[in-house]
């Protein structure tokens, strides 16, 4: 229990280095404020990973001690490579954590992973409300009934994601929208969760609710302590368990 | 196959009798409103029902035929008889289909049969956006993503039900509010459709799509054809599955 | 973090009284032998409670402490009083976590609390093997893929429940029945978990792996942190959260 | 409501090619057998397609106007092309109903559509009772509570597939071993049901209520009328749906 999580925070990060507004407001990158927001929570081991790094940021060695990997990407999905996507999906099935932050929807990790093409709709910045579907759920934990976002990317519905095994947040959009910005996937023996908030234009990751909401998930989605070697493909069995009364 | 649906239609039906903008909308009450848009649907036979009529609008003769029942109340909910709402109760469990509208969320038969208190908070009239958040569902069938109510009442999340078995729309409402306007659960054999729109004070039951969502929600909610005899209670075995091998 | 769970653990404890058998497994009642086995989980605070207690041993003074509340009852579910029964299922709407062990499907307390008949098939004790269906949820923490039991009651399906939110265990019989026998329930804040084992006559409290799904239940079940107070009943909204913004 | 469903039955057809046992058992291969049970249907226009086709069974032409896809495939998973593989997950993403059977679990389509590496257990051909479990599930519909099957390959738990979105059948073995046989997910627009039954050296597909199953499972997978042009990708919204009020 006193294992520190293994916490990998992938991120596109070309935005932050190539505009001057993403530069503005996320001078070390998307990924160096969640790493920031989270450096009081010593049972975090934090390893920062963008796209623009060697093996893209993730190692094969890196991603074998990952309990939980968040990834933040956007205009350039089609980079990263199929081989580091089909790793990635296999560990999560495998049992590692998976948080995929707003443009992710559309990354080859996140529809790969979950089994979605990851349409949706989207439009101009605007006024967003979050609502708390689901006051009781672990990532719902300290959250309000609602908190606003000053300034957000629109994300509409219908979102053709599969049904979430839990729908955590629901997006009040000021134009009229609505999304379902929260959302949980089990996959295997591995937690998926889609956080919609995170436009590289807005400030939504200095919002103390976004924030506490990653923090919520890397604990919710961190491997759980499974009472058994799971074994790799599929085993032939050859003994019968009904053998197993009367030893 | 041929074989009529049995359709329930059951209203409080007070607002309307007693309050005179209730009755100029609706002035043959709710559940008139409602048979009349059902009327071109030939393989519908529909019984109207009130809180007011004998047996509570509902004999036990009723009941057993019932396939479906639509309910409606608001005011009255403590006044339904607990002994009714044990009947309905058992006939959903059984495999009767169940429609709940709007202020029915409160009601005996919705919180006993789905397992809730119903909680939800509410608000003055305004407008509100139907958000389609399950477009292949049977009861989202022929509805667009979204269809706009000039005045519906506020009901706003959280709302305390137990987590869908599918979300079909949401609710956007002008003042920043959300809400799950459709949702789905299964109950034993039985499936039940809440559906929000329908303040007695509101247009909604003459919008077309809400009509057509009522309308889908019937087909999905008849009782199916189950393959064997249920039994009741919890029969006791006297055999052994296995023996049937090599019979 | 540091504050105990308080955990109620109801008994009918009348076999245990009155018969011979029965007493002579679970001398101090299954309660007893579950109190037991918790002793070393400092961080659980116990009440034992027994139908033939006053208040049929539960006070509303207990009751409003109770973070879980484990229920085992049998051949006298119809003399627990209604009074009780709404009131647990309000605390559990609440937040309350709710275990219901074995016989205790047909409960007033799990066919209120969860919305269902409780119906079942069951006949003679025989071997039972528990199947791992949900390696990494919660409940299944150090659980191998199968344990056995040497007897157990015969629980078969169809069990008329809700669609549970999670299926945990599965239990495979002897005979050749089948049994969905660990099963979620989110019931508005509160989680609920239905364990088939425990039948008065056999000895499967005594098994290490069932004392460990009992010991993962309790602190999955326990009470979520909400992050606001939840309100009474249906509170009329007379804000615009609109209004928020640019505050 | 008249048109015809498009079915395409796709094997890999090798076994029964191959191999004298499987052929006796099905001398014009399983999809040649599906296709015979199905010839009551009429509203069904089947294509059968195998592996060693040209174009390996499906043309973007056929693709692209079929309404259901069976899939059986088995020791050439590997052989299928993962551009085929491509098209197929977002001809299901898009609407088309999928139907994996048996073996097809490993299959690169199963994997891909679902999200899930599709590990399990196996072993010897044993008895198998398959257990009806969601009864009021259409895809249940006219299956008694259970029936056997003389001889099945081994499928067991623990499955490594997502959570169901519902689970209609479970499967016991005769060693002690237990699968979820039936489970439904929801991807995208589509529908797809896996079902375990179908070793190449039993004869499963004989059996009448495996039959009844898979003609159920067509129906109910079959592409849904959605109310509105479904848009490719992620289109950008140019409007407010509040300037619709007051029109």
């Amino acid at each position: 229990m006193s294992k520190k999580i293994n916490l990998v925070i992938w991120n596109e990060f070309r935005h932050e280095r190539n505009e001057d507004t993403c530069r503005a407001i996320y001078p070390d990158g998307i990924h160096g404020l969640i790493k920031q927001f989270l450096s009081e929570n010593e049972d975090l081991d934090i390893t920062l990973a963008a796209l623009d790094d060697p093996c893209q940021g993730i190692t094969d060695e890196l991603l074998e001690k990952t309990d939980v990997l968040i990834w933040w990407g956007h205009m350039s999905h089609h980079e990263v490579s199929d081989e580091l996507v089909e790793k990635i999906r296999q560990r999560v099935y495998a049992g590692m954590g998976l948080i995929v932050l707003h443009s992710g929807h559309h990354s080859k990790v996140f529809k790969a992973v979950v089994g979605t093409n990851g349409n949706l709709s989207w439009g101009r910045d605007q006024k967003e409300i979050i609502w708390n579907l689901n006051p009781s759920h672990p990532i719902a934990e300290g959250i309000p009934e609602h908190f606003t976002l000053e300034l957000e990317e629109l994300y509409s519905e219908p979102f053709y994601i599969p049904t979430p095994d839990a729908l955590v947040f629901g997006g009040w959009y000021e134009d009229g929208f609505m999304f379902r910005s929260g959302v949980c996937f089990n996959r295997g023996l591995g937690k998926v969760f889609y956080f919609q908030p995170g436009h590289e234009y807005c400030r939504s990751y200095y919002n103390p609710f976004v924030q506490r909401i990653i923090k919520n998930a890397i604990y919710w989605a961190k491997p759980a302590n499974i009472g058994y070697t799971v074994p790799e493909g599929a085993p032939c069995l050859t003994f019968k368990v009904t053998d197993e009364f009367n030893k």
